[in-house]
């Protein structure tokens, strides 16, 4: 028997049959002897029908109040979520953020937990009860409605995972599992049965849209195993855990790309102490959050140039501000490029095994993708190539690094 | 500057051009200088929305669930609202029932309040703001959301008032006050500019639906002067308060009517004592109301005949209960006529006057108008007629009591 905390997204309770079919399922783990607590979002389109009353009272929506707007949202899906489940003879209670006391900050519209207070869902599940809360949403120190922000139920569900020590927790989507890459650009992607924390945020903030970032650090900060799998399929997803695939088979868990990048180049800025900080500075002051930097002194140590990345909307604003801060510093040029997009193999194993680097730069030569910027972590090797090579790329290294087999565990 | 508490229903913000119009109205009462309190439903339509969720849900909605899917309605309203009076620089902040601490039992979808914390709202209206509450919720002594019912809103504002010592209760609603009779039967018919709350609770409960009659009960207990108006134009409505109207001239307040009446005797019943109880047990049982009860003996001493009316919608429910209860205590016959209906003359002036009631009978004696039943009380004389002489029979009495000519005073 598990304590197993299950989060359903929008398009999973998107009308009351899908709703119903959530009952079946949480029905089916309770009957294997599981205690369920359900975290459910807005039904889809719930939000963007209330964010429409908002707009038609004025243009800027007060952020209490739309926090107070927002929040019935969530609301109606707990209550109808429990009536199919009191209506299969499954005793279940329904729950606000406030009633089950998620205490955030007082920061409206994108407020973050501080607190919960378990207590009461405790209660009801020794008394045989299915719980359902209402996801994205927390009261503050004052007693007001705050809401995490747009997909904040899965970090709702994992932060009442953690309160509650469940053994689980379980992100229920449309999609069945973490991809090795997106099967869209390569059909012989591979549902990965497990992935570690760290991979997963690498793939996430790379454009893999299946978690909130913010639930997976979220998770691998209380150590909470997390799995996504299907609504609508059965199946076991995948896993995401501390717990490392066998080293030897797996080295790489995928290939994750963003399409939406720009890159720009300050050229020949005089190398003097603070030069990032004097280009970097007006652009972090924009409120543009910069990706990967590069820096190269000239051959004369004079100059240097200085190329970073931004996401692709930014690139027209970022441009003018460059030209700006080039007039100021000196610097001889600025150029730009916003038909480049990123790439980059994830996997814990290249910890412990030398040559990842050079497979994925060899594979792309011999494809004749031009590498125009590389950069590196722990767990991950980043490259910019123009947009044209993305497919080329991405399928060439998914061959490359055997991803489309099962690892052999 | 005085305290006021407003109450706009379903129809007065039932879109968003209606709440940004009850926001134009509620500044007005600001630019007073009134501290204002602003009690609202749910958008006209939402509540039947909400419903129609839960029914595809399952036929019997758990009642706790229902509440807290139902709550949502004028949680939608109340931060429209705010963000509407914010937009206008208005500083205001909306509360659900539970954060203003409207405490109730835990009779879920017809609870009663019990008691209102004021604390909150006082400061509110200290700092200046408007202060907008969700009608028709409350929070039990558990932080389970509770609902008052249907038309609840007037009681929530009502209880408001009395926990605010407000100076005035306002019910915004589509009509503009409350009229001498209904002026689709009497297009003379002429709004009052104050009526007692015994004599609102006579007209209520005989058909007038501007108002619950647990909100006038309320706000005459508490002594709340409660004031009907329109939302949709400009006027002073009718006050609704202890203080009576010159009695000199204002001898009766309105006509009252109630079409759904039906009528049932047992004829020949053997009178002993408990006869009244041994026919009435059976259809109080059957929880139907019975609202006039009429018992005549016979000559002979020795039978008596039992009349009473019931709403026509149990009419042949109780017909059949009757024919049982004949049999079983020997009575003679059951007869009975659902075209019926009760007609009513109410006035506080009647308790310092004799002459009303002749006045009454002789003037639909002339329009020949046959009385089948009569009852009276302090401020009240109610007769049954066919239901072919409603018209008639209202007309007449509105105009033999001078309704349509303004009191003197």
């Amino acid at each position: 028997m598990s304590l197993i905390v299950q989060k359903y997204g929008g398009t999973s309770v998107g009308t009351t049959e899908r709703i119903s079919a959530v009952a079946d399922k949480v029905m089916r783990y309770r009957e294997r002897g599981d205690d369920v607590v359900v975290v459910v979002s807005a039904m889809s389109g719930e939000t963007d029908r209330l964010l429409g009353l908002a707009n038609a009272i004025g243009s800027v929506p007060v952020p209490r109040e739309l926090d107070v707007l927002l929040a019935t949202g969530e609301q109606v899906t707990i209550a109808l979520l429990s009536m199919a489940l009191q209506q299969r003879g499954c005793a279940a209670r329904s729950y606000t953020g406030a009633q089950v006391h998620i205490r955030t900050d007082s920061a409206h519209n994108k407020a973050r937990i501080r607190a919960i207070d378990d207590a009461r869902v405790h209660a009801d599940l020794t008394e045989g009860r299915v719980v359902v809360v209402a996801g994205f949403q927390g009261v503050d120190e004052d007693g007001n409605i705050t809401t995490l922000g747009r997909g904040g139920s899965d970090t709702t569900a994992v932060a009442l995972a953690a309160a509650l020590k469940a053994d689980e927790c379980q992100i229920f989507t449309d999609v069945d599992g973490v991809y090795t890459t997106d099967p869209r650009v390569v059909p012989q992607a591979r549902r990965l049965d497990r992935i570690t924390f760290e991979e997963m945020l690498e793939m996430a903030s790379l454009g893999s849209k299946v978690l909130q970032i913010r639930a997976v650090e979220f998770a691998g900060k209380y150590n909470v195993p997390l799995r996504v799998l299907s609504t609508f399929e059965e199946g076991n997803g995948t896993l995401i855990s501390y717990e490392e695939p066998d080293v030897e088979q797996a080295l790489i868990s995928g290939i994750a790309f963003n399409r939406d990048e720009a890159k720009l180049t300050v050229v020949g800025v005089p190398d003097q102490p603070g030069v990032a900080h004097r280009v970097l500075g007006p652009v972090a002051d924009a409120n543009v959050e910069v990706d990967m930097i590069i820096q190269n002194v000239a051959p004369d140590g004079a100059t240097t140039d200085l190329t970073f990345t931004v996401h692709r909307n930014d690139y027209s604003k970022v441009l003018s501000i460059l030209k700006q801060v080039a007039r100021e510093t000196g610097a001889q040029d600025v150029t730009g490029d916003d038909k480049i997009v990123k790439v980059s193999v994830v996997g814990v194993g290249m910890r412990s095994h030398a040559g990842i680097a050079s497979t994925m730069f060899e594979t792309l030569a011999k494809e004749g993708v031009n590498i125009r910027m590389i950069s590196t972590s722990e767990i991950k090797i980043s490259v910019v190539v123009d947009e044209r090579y993305l497919e080329l790329a991405v399928r060439a290294l998914h061959e490359a690094f055997n991803l489309e087999q099962p690892a052999l565990i």
